[in-house]
């Protein structure tokens, strides 16, 4: 991996969305080791979309981070789901389900097809996209039915892969994509790039956004008293 | 065709329900040539699940009987589309969308894998389904986005397909199956023929269907009045 | 009507977009008496959103003008449809529905609810909209499951409606809102008017759109070819 | 509460569901004062659908006992969550979001209306259900968007809420509703009965299930070995 990914996973997934969205965009990483894992209060204060690649040590990530990593995205943040991080803390408690998969390492071919061509995270990319050699992550895939299926893989082994999926939860958009293992250099693939930028630019939260989650309301006043309308609970 | 389909197609479709879901069904059989393609007011009126399978001819089809179809399936009758019914009359019309997709007839190995599998359509199927040799039918399917994704198959030769897709209408349900055509010998397969029999039962109305489509209501006593309940509106 | 709407539904739905939009988009008006109602091949070739409008003639309404607009919307246009057209046969074409609803015109209070607050449509909107007096439309409403519910409305008669709601067909993006009954000053209202721009904006193409409905693809090329990749087939 | 319910909440909620479902169910109870409040492994073991009330006392609820019936639940066991519930461990475990919600309790009047006719869990319920005073539960409702929406109440407060909510979680189906306060008789109320005796119907899990929540695999063989079939790998 080293050789690979001389900079990291995250030097490889920042450089690739620097290198397609330029100045546009203020990209900055954080890493397992760190501190809170790079991911204090300040630094989540400062992000509009998150991206989160992990393996193997997801046990270790605290779970203060994950919970506020969590509140932050049902407030608005985006977040894009990578690859073995589909067994993240921070995904699993999205979801609510297992996100178990079938998995297979033995380079076999991708093929990560479209199903959705007017989606913005689709714009650019070749119908399919060709990965020569990836580890294969197959169904049954343990997850919520996706709100928009964007992408269907196929391997070369036979199987196939719900690789692209969005949802939205509380004000937040969260996408995953299945492409990304360590030992295949995917985040080098052009195409592969271009789908991660396009994905920071769909997850984006609204102007509008406060990124405070949904809280329970009190609601004091009824909206009509005896049929009457009264004053407007407003926005 | 006549070789290994000496029944017809909807012959060997009928031999599998019958089969499988032996006297707790009665099955019929409707075809193109008959007065009113043997779709008679009479025929659906004793009809709960429609199987429609379709080819090259759906052009000639008579758009009084799509008319007459399409009302009973939103008055709740289930219907069944199968294989090359993608662009049929009755498909199209329920779908809103032109229903085209990628083909090519070079009998490639169809794996079909279940994403749902406590879906009661995937009951008894093997994951997967293998079907040693098909017509390849690939995306983009140009259908609204599935109430519920049942199956996607893989290709040998490399392409996917959502092959087994629920979707509500009014209050019928539809399901489109795409393995199915006329050159392979798919209808013999017993996996294939236990997704049908299971289709039907999950394509069955409520046993309080009236048949009748949705229709626009005057509804003359308004709920509330100056925020005192009025007598209720009934079922 | 006249007294209300002096330049007629369209100017005022025209007027609201162009009040809120500005220069950032040319907004152009078609009427049913206009030859091919205004919506030529030309006409239809210069428009990325269209908003229809209409109430009582629909039946006038010329089949080859709603086989026009169909195809540009699977081919990429958006497509707002307001209020009584939720019968016109473009909405019903599209939904694959009757499209039934319930209905009683005696002037009650429509408070329209949002419940997608982080959606487009929903950006400077209050909680909820409150409409004076408006025709009442309800429950059951015969359309497919929406891609995105976006609002809600409650009647002070009782009743409740699926009033704003989102559908993706083909590459077209269709958005349903039901205020705006020709009896009642709706679409001089400043929320009202601010959710038809939003919607606008919301359901533009994707520069890329082409605006060619997906088509029957015969795929010469296998992906694979005994395990080996072939030339990709591109975008 | 004791005057309105004297058998407790669980009482109510049991014999409406006895009443209606008679001996094809087999009920019993389980409460939060009971070791692990009642839902030891024998007990969840021998449970195909639970339903859980809760109010107040959510944080002193045992997580193991929450994950235990999390796994259960992915596993195939059907659910209900009743009201206050929205706010349980694990309603909120299942749905990823913070479930928080709009209330006020001031004696509205409820109606229940259908936006689902033909769906099992509305057979029988009158359109609207009226209830003549309830505490007002309303819109933003943190939740994911549901698979099927049922129920949407109107309150003659003007708010509005999605009162029926059906999602699938892993194998296991779950359907919140919110009617059932205790403060009200609202569970000694026929239609609600038969809501909540059809839920249950609907959420039992297929017959096939074993109650094994999906799991990772390590899948060994390839489908395809340079295009031509290996072994099948079977259910």
């Amino acid at each position: 991996m080293a050789e690979r990914y001389p900079g990291g996973m995250h030097g490889a997934i920042a450089s690739g969305i620097t290198e397609l969205l330029g100045e546009s965009v203020a990209v900055t990483v954080a890493t397992q080791d760190q501190p809170e894992h790079g991911l204090t209060e300040e630094v989540l204060d400062a992000t509009d979309v998150l991206t989160w690649w992990g393996h193997a040590t997801h046990a270790s990530v605290d779970d203060a981070v994950v919970e506020r990593v969590h509140l932050r995205v049902l407030g608005g943040m985006g977040l894009l789901v990578l690859h073995s991080a589909h067994f993240s803390k921070i995904f699993r408690r999205l979801m609510g389900t297992t996100c178990s998969l079938a998995w297979r390492n033995s380079g076999d071919t991708e093929l990560v097809w479209s199903v959705n061509p007017s989606h913005p995270i689709t714009a650019g990319i070749p119908q399919p996209v060709v990965i020569n050699e990836h580890e294969m992550y197959g169904e049954f895939f343990d997850i919520p039915a996706p709100d928009e299926l964007i992408f269907i893989s196929a391997f070369s082994s036979g199987e196939v892969f719900r690789s692209g999926c969005c949802w939205q939860r509380g004000k937040g958009k969260v996408f995953y994509f299945s492409p990304g293992d360590q030992e295949y250099p995917v985040y080098h693939h052009p195409d592969i790039r271009r789908v991660l930028a396009n994905a920071v630019l769909w997850a984006r939260p609204e102007h509008r956004a406060d990124f405070i989650a949904p809280a329970v309301i009190n609601q004091p006043a009824p909206q009509f008293n005896r049929g009457d309308i009264t004053e407007g609970v407003g926005a």
